[in-house]
């Protein structure tokens, strides 16, 4: 499975990763524009239905977002009965639906639905930091938000093209991130590495003091950057603070490590783009003035010191998101003008446009009279 | 054969590009760190050496220029005396070298040896801008150039390594592009594509007024540019034009598009970054004020009216350049020093520090006594 | 008179510039927010108006503008019928209008009317490229512009505002540009020199080339430039090209430089911003690739190669806008609602958000629904 | 006295700072490249030496500071016995010198000198954050700093011109800060502004969660910016925090404020240069998920929280900075070499070459041979 790409895969129940040696070899294809994005092949049959198991992940208790649980309980309880439906293990989680938690013996999930905004799907992601995560429906609950596809008043159509196998899904590359100690040994007891959407960020955070932090990419010194921080980021991550630090943007489609500097005290420090294949570690310099608070999509994990590092690599383990193109029907009239098959509308040129006013041109609107100023 | 990428290939003579088919499903594979870049594997016998051409590409006729070729041949005539050279029709080819002319019906070349600057390597693959390129073996004539592997003192060495298959290639993606006019005709009599190395860049060149250039990514609509121009680049290119009007800088090992815009009326024109599977059109708008002058590589090929276009794609014939690290022999003590083995010395990232002084730090030098200064 | 500053100026006819000596002693006042800008006093008297003379200036011949001048005539006729009014000498000019030439011996104008776009204050600024400008009273025929401050059907009430002595303006810096040869002798005949109220701006045109430039600030080397191009650029022009090359936008009531490089081959090349006090010399390299097209606004003027030079200086005659404010009346309750008297509406302000979509901020906007999408 | 600028100023004891009124009327002129800089006139006749009272300022107490100020401590006891010396009340100040303290009742100083980096002046400025500062005669102790004009083996060199009365200055400008509660209140029980020299900045700090910042200019409405700060900056500090967030370089005798967000979710956030008259108001959003750190000059000062704000002004007291341009003698072979009168040689344009390293052009050195790799 090509990470981060757009490919016809066959998805069945629990292979939504790649081995370690798949994903070696795995190549990212020179795809043309008419192929398709993967279909979400579920395989159900009516004795075996591909989804059995649900986790629904919500980060607010607002009244709409229960209200949108209620609804989808019932549509659930009501067409695919036999469907488990999972929820963190918090103190108001919805009547009718079993407590999961993460980690080691954790039930299998076959699909994850998320309500809420871009963070609620970077917190369901990190509630697959390690390994692989099941495919993610994300519905907004009336913002759009980068990674949102669905509308949540959309949810039965969508849902539907989930069960029918007609949803296709967008493999999202990860990060997987390893820490190590002076000595280079590897931090963390688990000895499992720490997988990200968006991005790693160190950051001096509230120290008043720059830190110096040795890039690495490969092995080779790349750099030794004097800044408030770097940014390692996924194409995905590329909108997101990479984004506000300067860096380019990049599809998600692609398979590549993006390097942005916060803040740097350099003249000519300039985001760069690396392979997917690439190791990028960062070490805090043994003499930096600040240590660097590590954060993973946005959530503080660890303080690193001076001589202390993390390396960076693509993760084996990209995360499939349902695409919304999913549930455009062929005969939608008002996608079909636009001459975009099901495979080919592609949300993130409307996405980049709509929601980061991209190349937003100067105005030449008429003239409003003075009098109206 | 993955454009683009550092990966072990078979090199057999005359098959330095990839086939249409091969390419589409060809991987960028997620090698690691370790894994070496390819040979340039010539499979020569006795009876059948692997390199039966070498065409010699200049752009100047200096007395060092002068000076390398005629050592060049004397050594070719030495140890290598049925190797055919060749040389550009002009009128001051060197003695016993045959003339070369490009297009259909062209003598085959194994290999191309280029002394110059970057541009005399940019010309070499301007000259296979139609169809394959052979590997390319670049010399510096004494000033560091991004593209140029080896110092031409260093000549016999580096000779010998590719004459013994010991040459490792950085497989280097080119762009190809196809011209339109107002009704979407192919515009070129030969029907074939032009190749680039760098970039195709649109600017408005000598006219006061700005274009508006309609972009578009896999047939939809991307944006609408009004600017000086744009530039689609590949990871080679972005540290050539697209760096300076503001462009990330992309390993040459990645496969990507790269779309950089030049002095755009906008304050939220960011650089986008494409897979390699991408295509981008750029439309010059019905009623753009001027129309633009299209650059291949820095020479100047079309106009661009209004409603004319431009398809850029990753071509199918990326270009297989030598590697440094090729005659860098496992004993060198100072490679060594470094721990990199021969694959591993990666030329890129000492040539953004040493040639683009990327990241340079501020100073912090002692200081000079005033009286010195 | 403080250059490019909001100050209170008392506005004898003919006395719309400063003299060397006041200007080099004048000020830019630490102005609190409370200060007004300057009225500009007309004194007028039943005997003896302020404004005897106008020149309408436009560039287009649509039927808005003609329209639009046919009603400056009415008005003018029926209230001021001893006003003269000209115009630019061109087969078309209005009836009853009188020629206008540039140059020595120019007839005096008291206000220049601009009806179009900004291009237009541009021109009316280019017709008094040496010397003084007279007041200027833009008017836009229906798209906003940054320098356009009413709208047409606005006309009466502004002009209005200008014969009761109720204008303020802005005195918007020029520059003043002086050409030198090899030897570096002046340049030019007439030994005056030119005035740009946006920018002076070198650039390789359509040579392939880039070229170098060497920068000198008060005689002191500053940088050698190897890039597309150079922009010295007024607060006023910082939004106009050196906004596009990337830029910051400065307030144009301050007085400085701006020296912005156009896609130089450089990483650290950051926007410069000097006293207006400085003087800005680039000369073309001896060794320059290329020559520099020079553009004095938008107009291509001269040619520079290697070893010719332009020094850059503030104009001593600042280009006096009417300010939209000026017709504000205290007593228009939207102006009132937003809490802004007549002299501390800044259209700036306004403008850099409406017009240029000062940090548009990423949307999250209600969703639309799939269906609607 | 012109803040910021490069003027002729007769400095008397205890007069280095404006009046109020004074620098509401003070003049930024018109000055040309000919223009000496501002003699620190210290008028001191045999009866009344002008340098009365001298306050050393040191952060660290390393050796080279140690000795360095027993130098110092030597030179005056044998050629200024009279002048008094201060020092900040820690526990190791050095034997036969005053203790000094901050605040009301303060010991009147005629003469700050810092001994240390760039931090050790920011440190001198802060002890007189309220009210104003006496001239500062800055020595660096080895490395160069972008404030520190004499290396201190040339202190006795630079002291006697400050006793001879040849010293010029140049007068940075200030910030003047004042902070308020949700209802416009003023915080402090002190009543007093604090001034700084290089800039305010609102950062996130260690929050996960962006800002919202409502940014005012002159009472106007400007933008709201979700971001990880911003930062309000004068010319002096635009080489330090403001320029490695992306701010333009701003010569310090130009009188400015510079607007420069830190990391905004936004595509079009240019900086922004407002005349030293403007007042620009940062107030948290109501709304803001994350309070801000304010930082003073690098010194974490407050924390605000939603609906708080701060107002940044030019301040009354600019800080005096003695040029090195003084103590070049006009005999001095180098400098006359270069053709620079001692009033002419900007240590400006040499730092920003030396120190920042601006727009280092791309090297073309040398190629080194490949065995010396
Ligand atoms: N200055 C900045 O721009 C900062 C950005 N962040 C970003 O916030 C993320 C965490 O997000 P939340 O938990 O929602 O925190 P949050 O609630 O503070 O929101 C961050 C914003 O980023 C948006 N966002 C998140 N991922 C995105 C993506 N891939 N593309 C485009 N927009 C995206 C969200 O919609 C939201 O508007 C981090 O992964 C980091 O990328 C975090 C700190 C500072
Ligand atoms: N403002 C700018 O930066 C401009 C850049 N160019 C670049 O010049 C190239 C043509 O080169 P020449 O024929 O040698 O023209 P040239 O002799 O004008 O030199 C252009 C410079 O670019 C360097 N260069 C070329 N390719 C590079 C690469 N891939 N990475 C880093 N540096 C590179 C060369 O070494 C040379 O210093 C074009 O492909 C374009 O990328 C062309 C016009 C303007
Ligand atoms: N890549 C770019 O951004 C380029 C910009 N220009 C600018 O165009 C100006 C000439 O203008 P036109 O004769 O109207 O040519 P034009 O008709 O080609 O229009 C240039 C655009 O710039 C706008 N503009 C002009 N002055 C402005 C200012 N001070 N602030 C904000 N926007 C401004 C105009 O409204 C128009 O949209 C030149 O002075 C130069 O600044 C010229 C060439 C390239
Ligand atoms: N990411 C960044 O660039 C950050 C920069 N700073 C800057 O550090 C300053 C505090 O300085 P220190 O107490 O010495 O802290 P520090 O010891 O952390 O050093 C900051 C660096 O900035 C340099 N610097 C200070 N003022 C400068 C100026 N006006 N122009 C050029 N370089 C300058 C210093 O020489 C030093 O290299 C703050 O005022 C702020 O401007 C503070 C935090 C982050």
């Amino acid at each position: 499975l090509g990470s981060g790409s757009l490919c016809r895969a066959s998805w069945l129940a629990n292979e939504w990763s790649a081995s370690k040696s798949e994903l070696r070899h795995a190549s990212k294809r020179y795809t043309t524009a008419s192929t398709a994005p993967p279909l979400l092949n579920l395989h159900s049959t009516d004795s075996s239905p591909a989804v059995k198991s649900i986790l629904i992940v919500n980060k607010l208790r607002t009244k709409p977002v229960i209200d949108a649980i209620e609804s989808f309980l019932t549509h659930l309880r009501t067409h695919h009965p036999r469907v488990r439906v999972f929820h963190e293990d918090r103190k108001d989680i919805p009547q009718d639906v079993e407590v999961w938690r993460p980690g080691e013996g954790a039930e299998k999930i076959d699909l994850v639905i998320t309500l809420g905004g871009d963070g609620t799907i970077l917190h369901a992601s990190s509630l697959f930091r390690v390994g692989a995560v099941p495919p993610v429906l994300s519905f907004s609950m009336g913002t759009l938000g980068f990674l949102l596809p669905f509308h949540v008043d959309d949810f039965a159509k969508a849902l539907e093209s989930v069960f029918q196998g007609k949803a296709t899904v967008l493999y999202r590359m990860r990060l997987s991130c390893t820490f190590f100690d002076k000595e280079g040994r590897k931090m963390g007891n688990d000895g499992e590495d720490w997988q990200v959407m968006n991005e790693v960020a160190l950051h001096r955070g509230s120290s008043p003091h720059l830190n110096t932090i040795d890039a690495f990419v490969d092995g080779q010194h790349l750099t030794e950057a004097v800044s408030d921080g770097l940014i390692v980021s996924t194409p995905t991550g590329s909108t997101a603070y990479s984004l506000s630090a300067g860096g380019p943007i990049v599809h998600p489609s692609l398979s590549a490590l993006v390097l942005t500097p916060i803040c740097p005290r350099s003249l000519s420090f300039r985001p760069l783009v690396f392979p997917a294949s690439s190791s990028i570690t960062l070490r805090i310099g043994e003499r930096s003035r600040a240590s660097a608070g590590v954060s993973m999509d946005g959530q503080v994990s660890h303080v690193l010191s001076p001589g202390e590092s993390v390396t960076v690599r693509a993760s084996l383990h990209p995360i499939p998101c349902i695409n919304r193109s999913s549930i455009s029907e062929p005969e939608d009239p008002e996608v079909q003008g636009e001459g975009a098959g099901p495979g080919k509308e592609d949300d993130w040129v409307r996405d980049i446009n709509n929601l980061l006013q991209y190349n937003a041109t100067f105005r030449s609107k008429a003239l409003l009279r003075h009098s109206r100023t």
